[in-house]
């Protein structure tokens, strides 16, 4: 049989023990078919017997042409960052509820992942941002996201004073307890919590988003997905910003410091099985369909 | 002496008379150059002796290679979305405070209005909305935006159930006061006080703000630009909603009708004298400097 | 047997002809009670056989110490400003889901009615808003409400500007579509689709939401419930604005009018059954379960 | 001449030379007075000649009848915080442009100073919350707030999960970043930024506003002046949240703690001029004159 893959890794949380059923759903379908699987050690430790190859995941995104990766949002993010520089197109098993990121859900495994495998799925791109600190015209730390660049004061009780500039052009001097960076993929996340608004993971745009603004007028801005994004951490700061990528502390800033962010060239290739629709994830996952009550 | 332009038209509002400084220094500015001009009667009245042609505004469209449009980010929107159609350029010179749109303040008149003549601007695009209402098949009316295009349910005390469909793909059914669907023009204006993000103009996407939503969870969504957006109203509403374009209602639907709106192929090129920026008018008009009490 | 009431009113919607099945187990449970029990004609209608009493509402009004509500929170506001009046005490009846106002479901009527018959249940008092329009100083009309008064434009491609005293001190001169102010009853209604805090049944407060003001920076104000509000329509104004009390349209002003809110002196009791919380209905209604992606 | 008060004491920030010129003005108003004046040691090294007692905060707070603030609303929060325990009443002299809690201008200090000592204004009382970490039934720790206590992670990338209660009712669990709890006199401050609603300073209320809560629907809700609040942090949080009262880290608390917030029986007595309007307070610092474009 001619499969759409010619070989698959499988990545997973390192908890991946709480999902043993969906391993074991795995480890029988990958077993029936006639393909090479290279999984994570972690995993492997959960699935014995399966000989499976156990590869590293650089490994495994130098030699798959398919990632499947079992978890979560949370652990799609980590995966599909470093996917995205291998150029392998990852598909998500969620545990329990669907996500944004994983749309195949753990009673769907063989049906779904076979007919992937056989060729029926579609594959959207989505752009990651590349995020650089420079301090004295240096460049001191560099970071991608998938999903959001969070630049805060990083402690409770103080604000950030920064300016923000896209494409050089000035923007504003704000304060405030920080900003959300968030690509489309990110905007049905910390981002939404913070007032964004949804985008369309087509779109290729980006929104900024005041978060605690000084300026009750500050609003969210969604700017060209192909800016040049900087933020200025004010001198007279007395705090030390963390930037925070995909909910994880990448880098801390200085005052004084730059923090710059645009699109990385390389994309992530999210698989979908067919009949996918964010508009359904959005209606499933925020709850579209409660309602209040009525106006008469 | 060259000019970057070979013929003038001038157009206002029909209270224009409120603004006669500004109508003075136009007149002679005009009157000094060795350039025809054409102006709309009611303008011409104010302006005696000045001898310029007086026209109908197709008959502008028409003829001249610029639209000059004397007040305010209203009086705007009426000849923008006219001159679109005749793709003539348009300058506005906004009556006391600055516009989004009209960035020439009456004490500029002569420096900015001859240097952009000499050559010295930028051209930005901004797209139009095209919006169609549809019944049992047929189109029965059709108009267009440049900011937005609101359907309601026309009256205070009803809400309006709607299916919302973005490229035929189903986004949610809806019950809730309206939909305001904006462009990044637009953005500023209606869309930003029913809590939809700023976008910036160059941007190729439009946004769609719930207004007053009976699911709490309905966020503005910002999709492409060229998305083919439906509204069909519900057949159990006892409502007539009206379409509303640019604060206009130019047509009234009725429950199972559907209103089409999508990107119109004809845009409005504005003329910014140099120097102009977006965020500079966010900052003027928003109130971005405006502060509250200090967080110590 | 005692019971805590000595006569009970029933009262319902026209179309109760939709819960039968609910009509069916109160007149079971009615009937066995040694209580005199007064029925709307067209709910009596749907209860052949079953020998209560008919009566307008009004003279259920003024004889029953009780009266149930069958049919949701839209049916319960009409019932409760009607009872307020006679300060007849009100226990609802919702058909299919909880309501804020009403808490017994129809699977529980037998239990939980007999159990408030029985004495157990705890009254929450409920204030009304009382609503004045005014004209060169003499009233013109007045109305009541129990959730929200809504002042508006009333048309929607226009503004209605206004100023807003509370008692008799200046709050602002604002333009935007309109005003709601509502009762915490009212607060996860109409306002909190605006934007509105919710209110806890109990405070004495008064919310004022402004509806997509030209003032980015207004916001929902609290106020004290014993305060006097007063909505001056500017004469200015092009529009009729009509005032809805709890989403009806019961008067309309003119500009220069001024709307005079302020609070009833007459209270709703409304009944619960023991073990009523509102933070459950608030968790139930409004699906505070519901849950975004992690962030990690 | 009578005075309404017989001994002033002057509080103000340490680093009060940046407003030397209120101080000379002070300074020569309360050198005409035949009234005894106690300073803080390091305002006294500002006036040299003055001759004015030098003393410590509570040593003014001791024996003074009135307190005049000099600094702006961060410097008045933590002066009341302390004289409401002390039960003597302040009033508060900004530096440059009004605050809502300081009401006299630097301009207007002789005129505005005089005339309260004269007797000319009106006493406000504002609450303050009394904050509580209980760990395993005991207390560990105590502070005070007048604007906001904040709850939060306390760490830019985690969540935190809390249970709340309010008077023992279990209102909701949340994920959030945290969560504001906010007076009337904070209402204007910090929770205006996260969403929260202005309340009217004469309210007996106090708002709590969830900060970028993981379920959409989450709103701030206002409940009764006299509520107790309770905050079980997860014992599942890897967190420790700080505590933060007006802004300053005052307590940390562990998982499994809980956060007690309720009203404090001491009150604080704000002292205006005669005139003074919450309202215009209002307008003038949250900018309300501030408008977009028109729509028309």
């Amino acid at each position: 049989m001619e499969y759409a893959f010619q070989k698959i890794g499988l990545i997973g949380r390192t908890d991946s023990s709480r999902f043993s059923e969906s391993l074991s759903r795995i480890t029988i379908l990958f077993s029936s078919l006639d393909l090479p699987v290279m999984v994570e050690s972690h995993l492997a430790d959960l699935m014995p017997g399966s000989g499976f190859d156990i590869a590293s995941r650089e490994e495994i995104g130098n030699e798959c042409d398919l990632v499947v990766v079992l978890g979560g949002d949370g652990s799609m993010l980590g995966a599909a960052r470093l996917m995205a520089r291998y150029k392998v197109p990852v598909l998500g098993i969620n545990r329990g509820r669907l996500g944004f990121l994983t749309d195949i859900s753990p009673d769907d495994i063989e049906d779904q992942v076979f007919s992937v495998l056989e060729g029926h799925f579609t594959t959207e791109k989505r752009f990651l941002l590349d995020v650089l600190v420079q301090r004295e015209g240096q460049i001191i730390g560099r970071a991608d996201a998938l999903n959001d660049v969070v630049v805060n004061s990083g402690t409770s009780a103080k604000m950030m004073e920064f300016d923000l500039y896209v494409d050089e052009v000035f923007v504003y001097r704000q304060r405030a307890d920080g900003l959300i960076v968030s690509t489309p993929t990110g905007s049905t996340a910390y981002s939404l919590s913070g007032g964004g608004p949804i985008m369309h993971p087509r779109l290729d745009a980006i929104v900024l988003v005041p978060m605690y603004p000084h300026t009750l007028s500050s609003r969210p801005i969604v700017i060209d997905g192909s800016s040049e994004i900087r933020i200025d951490i004010g001198v007279e700061n007395i705090i030390q910003p963390p930037v925070i990528c995909d909910g994880q502390v990448n880098l801390t800033a200085l005052p004084g410091d730059s923090v710059c962010i645009s699109k990385k060239p390389d994309q992530l290739s999210l698989i979908h099985p067919v009949g996918h629709s964010f508009y359904a994830s959005c209606r499933d996952k925020l709850g579209w369909g409660s309602t209040l009550v009525d106006k008469k």
